[in-house]
């Protein structure tokens, strides 16, 4: 995607020749513009698939996989939750997640009312990395006994075993823009 | 907001006569056709503004601020954070909230970068109680020097006290929903 991988060239930071830092205008400032091209893209991507529902996680997949509903014909969005408020008493479907750049291990949950066996579910998230939060929702959806359609994921760190780990789950993944690696502080794409 | 009111009437539990469960279609499983009447009704009620950011805070005020920036011509909108990840160096601007729902204080932070003292700042949030969150983010915003617009709010708990304590910080409060009480499980709206 062109202009995906533009925006992450003009503004995307490489820090320490590893982390990259798009929060200009992913994960901290969003450009709704930009969001709703990337939700056009998932939608081209997947246009021979049914989805009943995109699951997320939160917080930076929510904007994403809201402006991304929209293009699938306004199907819920739901996001699962790291920690759960005091005013959730629900049964849940929780798995373990373990964060690399946070380095910790948190619980992600969905209350259990909001996939059931029917759904077709699209799972939508900013970055596939090591791909510990994809495989976490696609357990989710699983326990649900839902269908997993795939997994849309907006950059992908191609020289990270997230994909592999994902597409060995079963599940297809479409990426946006995926990186080959990082030469000190510039990013290349793959192909 | 007749659609809004009909959803919480219809979707929402109240639980212990205090607590208002709306997560079918607000804040964790998201209805997005909701959310862009939402945005569109936000713009109505700021038409006379001109508004170049959107501020929101994480988790739940995403996906409705996100979808309302399109409203607002595909304005940025920046979610406050309430910790940041490790690859966050940035100076920030911060503030103190404390949640009354989980009993807790917690610092939001934005990166300085995202706001300055040219910007005219729409908050929105999905919930305002106390005011707590809406006080942190307006103060942010005045650190930045930029001028606060007003506070868009989903659903206000009139019968707390957050109106009154934004509007005393001299900022105007647009609410979709204002609920006077809770007559044991059924939600009465004000007006």
């Amino acid at each position: 995607m062109k202009l995906l991988k533009d925006k992450i060239l003009n503004e995307g930071k490489v820090i320490d020749g590893k982390i990259l830092k798009v929060d200009s205008f992913l994960n901290h400032q969003m450009d709704v513009r930009l969001f709703n091209e990337i939700g056009k893209e998932f939608r081209e991507r997947f246009s021979n698939d049914v989805v009943t529902k995109i699951v997320t996680i939160e917080a930076s997949g929510i904007g994403i996989a809201c402006m991304a509903a929209e293009h699938f014909g306004n199907v819920p969005v739901v996001f699962a939750k790291k920690t759960l408020g005091a005013n959730i008493v629900d049964e849940t479907y929780s798995s373990d997640v373990h964060s690399f750049t946070k380095n910790q291990c948190y619980k992600v949950k969905i209350a259990k009312r909001f996939i059931d066996n029917s759904d077709k579910v699209l799972i939508i998230d900013d970055f596939l990395a090591n791909g510990c939060a994809a495989l976490g929702l696609i357990d989710i959806v699983r326990q649900a006994g839902a269908e997993v359609v795939g997994v849309g994921i907006v950059i992908e760190k191609g020289f990270q075993p997230g994909r592999k780990v994902v597409e060995e789950a079963g599940v297809r993944v479409e990426s946006l823009a995926i990186i080959e690696k990082f030469d000190n502080d510039r990013v290349i794409f793959k192909e």
